[in-house]
């Protein structure tokens, strides 16, 4: 099945592109949440370089989860773990990012991913998309493997010039400048945010605890 | 007794495939439960890519965990050695990934594995079967060690026409895309799942900690 | 976007100047504030110099954060997190110092950084701002990418005689010696101050824990 | 005294049998039971898969601990450290395995070994024996040492037509397949098993808790 | 600023001396005590012998606490970083270790260096100072940097008179045996031992743990 | 002073003897006890089987503690540095294991070591001294540096013949075969035992732990 678009809607499972010396290939991201302490785990023979894109990309979904429905105290009780397969194909580079916040994003609030969406494209701390190399390879492998849509950085349009006419008539092409236009694309119905005033939780939760040992205090010498 | 089948049905032993410039050989993967705080040991000179397999073999087996009979808060109090003799030889590769979930598996539940079967197959973090390579060596020698039935990925299934006849006929192959059917197979009995609601069983425990905490205060202040 | 000054004024983004054997280089330095317990973490292929330079800067905020409003305690409550895109380009160097200053102290106080400023400089766990290389590649590459004022080291101040014209009447050029200048130019407003009493504040927790004990005490004796 | 057999029965003390270029030669391994908390230490300048057999050996041992007599949470409470001297000579290899079990099981038992027994065999997770190199060396320095008792794996038994007769007459050569076996030789006594069922004293454990949360509970309302 | 004499007395910064193959430097030395766990940073690009001298100094700082008005325990609330400008170049050895003793000790005492003061030695876990290499080198540098006052080893006065006249004329050279001398001409002011009686803080400790313990439970058992 | 004897008994300073290529050295160890948690840290450009046989005179010493006066829990509270100057120059060996446990006993026990004793030997996990190479050198470095005693292994008896004559009469040469002996000879008085009966300790613990559950139990139900 490997080299092939998913064939149902998986949840924190991504379908990401990869670019090597021989030419462009289809590459599976899967993230999976696991109770925990929030640690992330990654494995598949990952450089450094991706190593670090899911970092970011773990960042960044962290710094944006009240709008994904999560107070970021929960980010405490999973773990997530990140597996690109096949595991003995050293994969590195940071243009997965995208596709790392899609599939942290997933597994996170539980919304499955399109089956037939392919996306590449570096992300930063803030969401935005970075260019990245070798996208005509990219969009023959997504057309190859039966992808539909494929989300690329707007910073990559420049591009489009080159790219074989056939391929972009199989394929529907989207420049994304941030995640959240990924996002919209990718996941199969919007997460619903949550309202988290961090500063107005930490007063209730040093009132509580100012109470409570008010309390303890009082009690102690009233009766 | 190295190179020849298991000669009963073990907890945690599970017999891999292992490939090398000199032809196929029989692994023998031993796991190990014990009293811990869910940490992963592994020994027997394991390359990187062969830790990592184990690293997404236990996280998979840890997301399915409830259908195996064992609630997740059950995993924080384990430790899991995972062992390939021999000590002294270098193992590597990611295609004993579905004997790692099954030896893992089997310490958990402690239901033994079927001392005549073995397997061969990377396996991903949602349990699927992935192909590996030097499938007719392997199907050699787990016939010269007295194998009866073999667990192949069925994307090698492709690979088959090229396996000798008597190797075909002294062996059943069984081709399998997820673990489940690996574990049908392997294991002497069936786990019995084990209910696990996520939210409620969090739901109560912070009702819990709310009514304890709800109690003292109004002690408290009460009297 | 990359190689343009920012478009807008953002928390946490920061424009720097590197500078490699191809020239001169807009540098985008990202820090995110994530609900955490005081850990640090850095990504972008930084090098062993950069990765102690955002130490150093790290240290330097802490030692002022009253001046910054920001109790010392509030550090544990906080992970921070610096990435500098583009993921794949090695970066390293000590000359990122001052805008790691800034962009550490624009997310911790909230406060953004004005948009079309760029920095260079070497800072020390004073705050002092230490001479850097490459100051024309860094003005011309600054001049290149819209950025309208670039503060440079007072150190270097004796370079800008080699500076082209064009470069020195298309740029508003600052020399400084201190990061309280530099913040003073690049935040968009300035921070508030807030009391901090070391001393103060230590001897008030103990009070108060030994009053704790005390009644604690008392109404275990008394009642 | 090195090259040469114990004087007396020790805790902890254990003679294995090492095999270099230059012939055999006797290797004292010892460990030692420390207050600590469940931490392994080794010396000696061990190679990484002579780290890895005393790992193994280490999580038989906890495997088997009650019918050694230790209730495994006991483990928590002492540190072993195991040292091979001499300390600047290099020493790998699986062949130890079964020493190590020994001299593990003797410190934690304070169940002396027997001074004139010597001991080669890989362990596995399960304590089976395997083969090892080198028997005609091992045994030859065995003798030359003093030793009068050599245990040795099953699966070395194939080589022994080989050893020449006069050292064949000299020991007493105990080919053995399990640890079970090697205690039996090497320890003065045997330990005496206790009683340790795990659910039961979860169960115990969890009700005790439960029983003090209650009470506590019930104190708050009921006054 | 670099290579010139510090302009005012400040805590925390030392002036070291270095010595190269292309001559001496004066080297800057800072020190920063931040609310933390205890935990020692060093940044600057420095080998390992210059971070052991660095353990070494702050081992013996510890261990003279109360000599400087520090108890023991206060250690446990307080990192300490230490840095040397410039970041980008490598510093080694263990020569600075006088200095880095007297700058921790500036920052914990929070009492100033002098300014036109500097040093040059190695220190031992009981203060005692050591020879040092390029003693003619460091001193030119001092002189040619402003410096008015140089500490050297009491061991290094061998080889004064081989030092040019101009040198001696122009420096103050005071030899130096023992970190107590070092501190005399260094600080500002001297510290103010506290007593600390580390048995009596103990039975103190566990007399008021004992007494707290005994009326919880005289109280549980007497209403 | 490098290079000579002690000027005077000091607590956990021991003098070793080094043996290089350039002939034997007086290697100074310093141990200093600091209030910690139990830590070992060691500098001075300690090779692997230097450190390493720090590591085992420390195990030894915590295992025989009660002998030296020291509850093993005490070994909790405090950290130990071992340093070995001149920081800068690379030493290794596991010859100066006899001087690094007394230089440990002495800090703990807080009995100065006799100024003019010189030690060397390798030590096992049992306390044994072991040969070591070099004596000659060893001993000429020692009757050159003012050293009256010296202790050797009395496994190098057998290399006192080659000793020349002067030496030998100028230094008392005492060959000794364990621990026991080295601490009688170097330190100035002898430790005082302490009794230690584990098992009671421990049951004591437990009893106090479980009358004091109880009482707080029995009080939250009487009341
Ligand atoms: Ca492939
Ligand atoms: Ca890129
Ligand atoms: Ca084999
Ligand atoms: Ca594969
Ligand atoms: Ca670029
Ligand atoms: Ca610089
Ligand atoms: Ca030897
Ligand atoms: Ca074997
Ligand atoms: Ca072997
Ligand atoms: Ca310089
Ligand atoms: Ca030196
Ligand atoms: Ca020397």
């Amino acid at each position: 099945r490997f080299g092939l678009a998913e064939k149902e809607d998986q949840i924190g499972v991504v379908t990401g592109l990869a670019y090597t010396s021989v030419g462009g290939e289809l590459l599976s991201i899967e993230a999976l949440r696991l109770p925990g302490k929030g640690r992330m785990k990654t494995t598949g023979k990952l450089g450094d370089v991706m190593k670090e894109s899911i970092d970011a990309a773990s960042s960044y979904v962290r710094s944006i989860s009240p709008q994904l429905g999560i107070k970021p105290p929960q980010f405490e009780r999973w773990d997530i773990h990140v597996h690109v397969p096949e595991g003995a194909t050293p994969k590195d580079g940071p243009s997965a990012g995208l596709a790392m916040v899609t599939s942290i994003v997933s597994v996170l609030t539980q919304i499955p991913v399109r089956k037939d969406i392919a996306m590449t494209g570096e992300v930063t701390l803030r969401g935005n998309a970075l260019a990245i190399g070798g996208l005509k390879e990219k969009l023959l492998a997504a057309l190859r493997g039966g992808v539909k849509t494929v989300l690329i950085p707007q910073e990559n349009e420049k591009d489009l010039p080159e790219i074989p006419d056939n391929v972009k008539q199989g394929l529907e092409i989207i420049p994304v400048s941030h995640v959240s236009e990924v996002l919209e694309h990718a996941l199969v119905r919007k997460p619903e945010p949550v309202e988290w005033d961090e500063a107005a939780e930490e007063a209730a939760a040093a009132a509580a605890a100012a109470k409570a040992g008010g309390e303890a205090g009082s009690s102690a010498t009233a009766h």
